[in-house]
C-alpha cells in the first residue's frame, strides 16, 4: 500500500477532554473520529487494527471449540422481560420508539437472552451438550458518560461467548477453556494483563474473572498482593481481616449532644476523632424489602454486592427517610447501631466494626451521637462478614502482605451463570433418565475495541504508538526520502512488492515531503520496523531497518532487506505467541 | 470441523410466509433463525457463507483501490438536516428516544452523511483526490414490510463505497472501477447477474445501474432485450416510442354523460370501449408546488420519477382534491386535457398518448367525459416525454425487438451522485489554481445477505441448497456411514485431517445416523463435494466422491482422495473465477 492511495489522516491538536494517551494517540495518528459522544468512526489505520484484534479472537475461540454465529442488535423486548433484565439494565439498554408496524425493540447490549432462546429452541437432550457458541458483534450501550475514546463508548465491537453445559463440572470446565483462550488472546495481542477476582454485576452469576491492563486511563481498581499473586478488582476483592486493637480500656457509653451535625466529617471535626474510631450505620432494602442495617468504619464504604451477598438477597438499595426515621426514631443523619436489635432489621457489621474499641456513631436520637461503644458489650450484629471496599493499607487476604492498589481497563470478563438465564427462561435439557434440568451456563466478553486502546495504553512514548507486531495495522513502513529520486523510489518499490509478495502489510510513504514530517508520521503511527532508504545509504548500497521500540539502526543491503524483514517479523511474531 | 461438534439446527416445517426458495431453504438447513420481523440470527451455517461473501467483496473492493474503514450505526439528526433527507428517508429512518445525556441520534440506514463529513474534514486539496472509501457494515431501515427472509429486513449487512473526484471524468473512472469489481464479486459468487440502468430513488444523482438476479422471489421488476442486451429496471427503462394509429379517420369531439362514472374501468365498461383508448389524466404537484397535469394512456401507469425528470422538479406528489377541482372546474374523477391551456398548469403527455386517435377522457365537467379526442387538433401538452412504466408488449427502445419481463432481486446499486451531498454538506477541495469547487460523488452498495439469499434462489433443487463452491459454508462433506465402525472412522478421520490442513473447509458427518438422513442433509446443505465412506466400499479400497450438482459418483482409493478433491477443488474455485 501506497501512502498516497491510503488515507491516514493525522491530526495536530486533540480536544481537550482527550487525556488518556491512547485517545489522544488514536486521534493524532488518524485511527478514530467521533462522530457524536460515545460513537466513532474507525479510520482506515484503525480499522486494520482492530480487524487483527479481532482475527486473533476469532482464531483462538474457535481453537478452543467455541461456534461463531452471529445475533442481530435489534430484538424483542419480551425475551428481556423473560430473564427479568428490562429492570436490571436500566436506562442502558435502548429500546426503539414503538411503530404501527413494529412494537417492543430494543438495541442489544449483550445477547444472553437471544442466545439461550436459540439454545431452548434447538437442544433437548445431554447429548446436545456441551456447547459454546460466540460472535464478534456490535453493541449499544446508553451510556450516560462516554469517556476516553474508545474505552467507554455507545457502540463497541464486543466479542461474546456463551457455554452451555449439563452440570457444574461441564461448566467448570467449559470455562477453564475460556480462560485460558483469554490469556492466549492477551498474550498474542501484546497486553500486559492480569487476571482478577471480579463481581458479576447485573450479567449475575456465581463467580467471574475480569483481565485487567494497568493503566491510569483506566476506570477500574484492582487490588493485588506482591507477593503470593492474589489480585482481585477492589469491587470484589477480600481484604485481610483486620486485628483488634489492644491496649486501651473499654470506656462507658456516652451520649454527646452533636446538634445538626450528621456527616462524618462533621461529627469527626467536632468530636476531634479520626474517622477510622466512627461507626458508620446506613439503612438498606433488600430485594424483598426487608430491611438491613449495615455498619463499616467511618473511613471505609460499604460494598453493596458484597452486603447483598452477605444478606442472601440480590441486590440491596439504600432506604428512604421514612423507613430510617421509623427505624432509629430519629432524623436521618443520627443512626447509629445501639439499641437496633429487635426493631425488625437485620444487622450486619463489617469484619472492621467487629474489632474496633470506644468507637463512635450516632445515638438513634436526633441530635445525638453516642462515644465509648464497644461491640459486643453495647450492640451485638446479627452477621459480622466482609460488606466493604478493601483501601490501600489493607493487607492480603491470603498471605498477608501488602496490596498494591492499581487503575486499569477490563478488557475481558468471564462469568459462570449458573441456571440464572436458564431458569427464567427455561432453557432445559433431557439427562440419560429423561429428567428435566436447567443448563448450566457460562458467558465470556471482549471488548474488541478496548483491547486495541489498552495495547496503545500500555506500548506508546511521547513520538506515538509502538504497535505490537500483531496487530499493528502495517507491520513494515518504508520511507522513501528523496522521493523525486529514481532510484530511491525503484529500490523502495521493489522492496514493498517483494514483502507484499511474501505477505508482509507493508505500506510505503511515497510522499513529496521532507524527512523530518515523516520520521515524525512514522513514529506516530507506530509501525513496528522502519526501513529507510535514501540517496545517501544507497551510495553505499544500504537501507536502514530501525524497530519502533528500539533506537539502533541495521544497515542492510537492498537486496537482502526483504529476507532480512521477514526474518525479523517472524521472531517478533514468535515473540508474542503463548 | 466434525457435525456433532458443530450446531446445525436443520428445520423439518417452515413457516407458512416462507414462500421464497431461499428463505424456506435457509430456514430448514439451519442457516438462519428469525429473531422479530426483519431481524434474523445468522446461525453458524449461515454465518460462515455469509463471511465468505463478505471476504469475496473485500478482496474485490481492495483491488479496486477502495479504502476500508468502519463508519458507526450512531449517527448525529444534524448530518442528516444538512442533507435533507430526514424527510425524504421518512419512517425508514431509526430516530432514538431522546435522553438528558444524549439527544438527536439515528441509527444510519446508508451512510453518505457521515463520509462526506470525514472527508470535508480531511480533504481539502485536488492532490488528495481521487479517493474511495468503503465499509462492511451493519444497516437498520426501518422497512414497514419485512419479507423473504433475509431479503428484505430492518437489520443487514451492507457493503457501501463512496467516491469522491475532482471532475466528472474521474467520477466516470471511479465508477467503472466498481462497476467492474461488481461484475467480479457477483461472477465469483456464482450469481447469474444482469446490469440494468436504475432509477436513482431517494438516494438521488445522475445515473446509476442495478445488478440483478432472476428470481420469481424477487421484489424488483427488470426490462430485458433478447436482442441487443439492453436492459433496464421497469421503475426507469424506456419503451421504444409507439406508432400511431394509422387509418381510422379522426371523430369529431363529442361529450357524453357518464353520472358518477369516475374510474377508467367504469368508464370503459360504459362506453364499450378498451382502456387503451382512454386518456388517464392526473393532477400533480412538483416540489416548489406547480402544478402539472400528466397524460397517460388508461392501461399505462404514470411513473413518478420519469414524470418528475420531465418536469425538471425533484420530486411530483398527487395534487389534493381542492387543487384539481380549481384547475378542471369538475369534481375529481372527469378530468381531460381539452381546455386545460391557460389555466396555469403544464400539461405532460407520455409518448403514448401523442399518437392516439379518437381517444376518450374526462371533459372537465362533472359527470361527463368527452370521446373523439385527437392530440394536436383538441389539446396541446407543452411536452411530450416518456412518463409510463413500460409494460409487456413494449420493445426495446435500442433495437425495438420485443422485451421480456422478469421478476429479479437488486443484489447491487451504484449510483453517480454528482454533487448532491457535497453541495448541501459544503465538501469542497480547491483546484490547482486555488479555486474551491465540490467534490463529485458517487455511491456503491452491495446487500451482503442479499447475495447469500440470490446464490440460493439461483442454486437449488427440490432436495436442498447447491451451493457456489466460493461461498459454501463447507467445501467438502465427509459422511461416514457406519459411524461405529472403527475402519470407517479411520479413514473418514485421517481425510477429514488431510484436507484440512491442505485448507479445505471441510465438515465430517461423524453421527450416529443410518445413510438416509445422513444423506438427506448432505443435500439439504448443500456443500458441493461430497465424500461418502462407508464399510462396504472400503472393502474395495474405494470412497465415494459425488458432486452435489451432478448424479454420477466417481470412486477413488482412500489415500488419493484427498489429492483428487483438492484438484477438483481449485477446478470448480477456478470456474468462478473472472
Amino acid at each position: 500500500m501506497r501512502w498516497t492511495q491510503f488515507f491516514i489522516p493525522t491530526v495536530r491538536e486533540t480536544p481537550a477532554e482527550a487525556t488518556a494517551p491512547s485517545h489522544r494517540l488514536m486521534i493524532r495518528a488518524g485511527l478514530i473520529r467521533q462522530v457524536a459522544a460515545g460513537s466513532y468512526i474507525y479510520l482506515p489505520l484503525g480499522w486494520r487494527a482492530l480487524r487483527k484484534v479481532a482475527r486473533i479472537i476469532r482464531e483462538e475461540m474457535d481453537r478452543a471449540g467455541a461456534i461463531e454465529l452471529h445475533m442481530p442488535a435489534m430484538q424483542p423486548v419480551e425475551l428481556w422481560e423473560e430473564s427479568g433484565r428490562t429492570v436490571s439494565m436500566g436506562a442502558t439498554l435502548i429500546r426503539l420508539p414503538d411503530q404501527p408496524w413494529r412494537k417492543g425493540t430494543v438495541l442489544g447490549p449483550t445477547h444472553e437472552e437471544v442466545v439461550t432462546d436459540i439454545v431452548r429452541s434447538f437442544i433437548s437432550s445431554y447429548r446436545q451438550l456441551p456447547i459454546t457458541l460466540y460472535q464478534i458483534q456490535t453493541k449499544f450501550r446508553d451510556e450516560q458518560r462516554p469517556k476516553s475514546g474508545v474505552l467507554r463508548t455507545r457502540e463497541f465491537l464486543m466479542k461474546d461467548a456463551y457455554s452451555f453445559d449439563a452440570d457444574k463440572h461441564g461448566l467448570d470446565a467449559s470455562y477453564q477453556k475460556m480462560y485460558d483462550a483469554y490469556c492466549r488472546i492477551y498474550r498474542r495481542c501484546g497486553l500486559p494483563y492480569v487476571v482478577v477476582e471480579a463481581e458479576s454485576g447485573p450479567i449475575g452469576g456465581d463467580a467471574s474473572h475480569e483481565f485487567m491492563v494497568e493503566t491510569p486511563a483506566g476506570e477500574d481498581v484492582m487490588m493485588r498482593c506482591g507477593s503470593c499473586g492474589y489480585a482481585a478488582n477492589v469491587e470484589r476483592g477480600e481484604p485481610h481481616p483486620l486485628a483488634g486493637e489492644e491496649g486501651a480500656a473499654l470506656e462507658p457509653p456516652r451520649e454527646v449532644h452533636t446538634p445538626e451535625l450528621r456527616t462524618i466529617d462533621q461529627v469527626c471535626g467536632f468530636l476531634k476523632r479520626p474517622p477510622a474510631s466512627m461507626i458508620k450505620t446506613l439503612v438498606y432494602r433488600t430485594a424483598h424489602d426487608a430491611t438491613i442495617v449495615a455498619l463499616v468504619r467511618g473511613d471505609h464504604e460499604v460494598n453493596e454486592p458484597k452486603l447483598a451477598r452477605a444478606a442472601r438477597t440480590a441486590r440491596v438499595e439504600l432506604a428512604d427517610a421514612d423507613i430510617i426515621q421509623n427505624l432509629t426514631a430519629a432524623k436521618v443523619g443520627f443512626a447509629g447501631p445501639q439499641g437496633l436489635a429487635g426493631r425488625g432489621a437485620r444487622i450486619i457489621a463489617d469484619q472492621a466494626v467487629s474489632v474496633m474499641r470506644n468507637a463512635a456513631s450516632g445515638a438513634n436520637r436526633t441530635d445525638y451521637h453516642v462515644v465509648g461503644l464497644n461491640p459486643g458489650r453495647d450492640f451485638a450484629p446479627d452477621l459480622v462478614a466482609d460488606i466493604r471496599n478493601a483501601v490501600p493499607g489493607d493487607r492480603c487476604v491470603r498471605c498477608g502482605s501488602e496490596l498494591l492498589f492499581r487503575t486499569c481497563i477490563e478488557v475481558g470478563h468471564v462469568f459462570k451463570l449458573g441456571t440464572k438465564y436458564s431458569d427464567a427462561m427455561k432453557a432445559r435439557f433431557l439427562d440419560e433418565r429423561g429428567q428435566a434440568h436447567p443448563m448450566i451456563m457460562g458467558c465470556y466478553g471482549i471488548g474488541v475495541n478496548r483491547v486495541m486502546a489498552a495495547a496503545i495504553e500500555s506500548h506508546h512514548d511521547e513520538a506515538g504508538i509502538r504497535w505490537p507486531v500483531s496487530i499493528a495495522p502495517f507491520e513494515v513502513l518504508i520511507v522513501a526520502l528523496d522521493s523525486e529520486d529514481e532510484r530511491v523510489m525503484s529500490v523502495a518499490t521493489r522492496l514493498h512488492d517483494e514483502l507484499a509478495a511474501a505477505g508482509v502489510d507493508v505500506l510505503l510513504d511515497d510522499r513529496d515531503l521532507r524527512p523530518g514530517p515523516k520520521f515524525k508520521d512514522a513514529d506516530l503511527i507506530g509501525v513496528p520496523f522502519r526501513v529507510t532508504v535514501g540517496k545517501k545509504s544507497l551510495a553505499d548500497d544500504k537501507v536502514e531497518i530501525k524497530r519502533r521500540d528500539a533506537d539502533d539502526v541495521e544497515k542492510v543491503s537492498p537486496a537482502s532487506a526483504a529476507a532480512r524483514l521477514t526474518d525479523l517479523l517472524r521472531a517478533a511474531h514468535a515473540s508474542l505467541m503463548p
